[in-house]
């Protein structure tokens, strides 16, 4: 290598770094870094395990052959999530136990005194011929292993399988090494985040224990209204604040005199307009909002409440005058109050709910929320049945 | 440069990178990247600028020769922060302004047909000689130019000041380039731990809604809670966790009923032992903990009424039996308590406050506790004074 090229290839090598290090996404990161050190050493195909514990878990995987043949369906297909464990015996386990690289000239070749062995299960059941491999330990800034990253068939100009050449490992190792700080990073923002959650969740129930609300309704309302933003096509940042700011619209029922909030009857039309405050009493507690999460909570508190057609409350805003994240809220909570049981109600048959949302299109509810809602369905039906009371 | 001393300036370069983006913390990694940006160029001064708006934040200085010849505190005093605008004027702005490096042989002798300029008031005050400068803009992956790294007399063998490299330049803007990366990383995780702990206060405070504590009480009791746990020698993440958890040591008053928690008069024997019961409850609410955060809430929940002597409630243990961080936040709450105005009395003077305090040394308080929070009284009456209701 000159000079010359080996500084390019360093350049890139930061380059590449720096790239990972700004994707926080842990899927979206994971999967850069398969297609980058696959770029680097012109490789058909690449996976990555990240270490859990004692084990492997395969993370992802790409494969062009497979994807050129039989299209990104097969190619994902192909790979199913399942574990390893970390010993000698298998190939990723190799690398992740003892740290050291794999450089594999030829798979169907290896000798026979090593410990390792390659399973030729996935070759014949896609039709694919592994060939040369390159099997990397991923080690953290603290000297941990962290995950493994394989790649397979370095291609020649004719799309011939050649050995990964030996230089080719330092510079992998160090990308490698980048990205276990770069996947460190992103599971540290992951665990802040949902330690976040799970905050607003605990005190948003606590905010309803003499209601009796639960957790499971907060926390479903909550994903059936990222579900429907996302269906809308808000970005995932968006999507994000919704869920974290959806549980938090009964917040207001905290200032709602017991007298009121657990009588046994019919509540009469001046305790009923109390009971209604507890909207404006959430934009009261929420106000001067210090985070886009508190933001976006307020706006719900207060317009969960109103309807599209103009009669509901406390303003009784409607149709675009009413904050959409109250419209998608305002769906989302009353799907989720019908389909469950409650201490005096058995919960609905689905047909009749979906009946009564298809009548309030329009009526109650954003005709474009219902809507959305009906084309995701399935995916509401799938967060019903996960949180299950 | 041979390949060789290339290869292990770039893998140095590398490892740099990689230790800036796992440091979390935004003050250290600042003073980290100044350090290895001098370390590289055998800087014996060197500074850091944040873009903030659109002014450039002055943030971090080293100095070895003013911290060898005056000491560490004379180094620091040396740089106060202030901020410069952003534009052609001043040698930092310029270098925001213009996206260029400035690679300056001399300060004293700056052609006069550019518009920048050196103010040479730094040099006179702390009898120092700017010679060479290297002034590099740190641009994130995204292009914003997100600060500028400042570096000043590069030594030679025997202390002379020469000029910097025109080499060093890519390396130090490199290097700059994942600086900054990693300071957008610091300053993320940092808005999202923030927005956590305002969730935290706002619904805290809600808890309390009926109660009337205000947001400024939690903000202070919490900030004395952790000075007490930084001061009993306690590592930056319980710190953080412990003023995370302690603004919902009361969250279980949300379970007590209306007639006792708003009694105007004072509670019978009865009514006494329901009020109690908010700390159980908050042990109810709080119950199988999702996060760290929320395990240690509800250990001082479930313990902050507790005496050291014996004679607290709900369980009334004493001595090392109360978890520690409960007596930490008894006294924090109890100071608090008495330091305020609340609807029913005047603030106590201080002097009967911490009288108070050394008389329940022992009794209703942890003797260590007692002796920390007066070691630290300084910090805790700082806080007291910047949460002024």
């Amino acid at each position: 290598m000159t000079m010359e090229q080996l500084e390019k290839q360093f350049n890139k090598l930061i380059e590449i770094g720096i790239s990972l290090t700004s994707e926080h996404n842990l899927e979206k990161l994971l999967s850069t870094i398969v297609s980058e050190a696959r770029a680097f050493t012109c490789a058909d195909a690449g996976s990555l395990y990240i270490k859990e514990g004692d084990e492997l878990v395969f993370m992802i995987s790409q494969n062009d052959t497979i994807r050129n043949r039989d299209g990104a369906d097969e190619e994902k297909k192909a790979y199913k999530k399942f574990t390893l464990p970390i010993n000698k015996k298998n190939l990723a386990g190799y690398v992740a136990f003892t740290g050291q690289i794999l450089n594999i000239p030829d798979a169907y070749n290896i000798p026979e005194d090593v410990e390792y062995s390659h399973k030729k299960t996935f070759d014949k059941q896609y039709n694919y011929k592994t060939v040369s491999m390159l099997m990397i330990p991923m080690t953290d800034n603290e000297g941990e292993i962290t995950g493994v990253l394989q790649l397979i068939n370095s291609l020649q100009n004719h799309g011939q399988a050649v050995p990964f050449k030996k230089e080719q490992e330092q510079i992998i190792l160090s990308m490698a090494s980048q990205a276990a700080v770069a996947i460190n990073n992103a599971k540290l923002t992951e665990d802040i985040k949902k330690a976040h959650y799970n905050t607003i969740i605990r005190l948003a129930v606590a905010a309803e224990y003499k209601d009796e609300d639960t957790a499971l309704h907060i926390k479903r309302m909550s994903e059936y209204s990222a579900i429907i933003a996302k269906g809308m096509g808000f970005d995932d940042k968006y999507v994000e604040n919704i869920r974290f700011a959806s549980p938090m619209h009964d917040i207001g029922k905290i200032g709602i005199p017991d007298r009121i909030l657990l009588k046994p009857a019919k509540l009469d039309k001046e305790e009923w307009q109390v009971m209604m405050s507890h909207t404006t009493i959430g934009g009261d507690i929420l106000k001067n909002p210090d985070s886009d999460i508190i933001a976006l909570s307020r706006t719900i508190a207060l317009s969960h409440h109103e309807k599209f057609n103009g009669k509901g409350y406390p303003f009784g805003i409607q149709g675009d005058d009413i904050p959409l994240e109250g419209r998608i809220v305002a769906l989302a909570d009353v799907f989720d109050a019908l389909s469950s049981r409650r201490p005096y109600k058995e919960p609905w048959p689905l047909e009749k709910i979906t009946n009564l949302i298809s009548e309030e299109r329009g009526e109650q509810f954003d005709p474009t929320v219902v809507d959305v809602f009906q084309e995701n369905f399935e995916e509401i039906l799938k967060v019903r049945d996960e949180f299950i009371e």
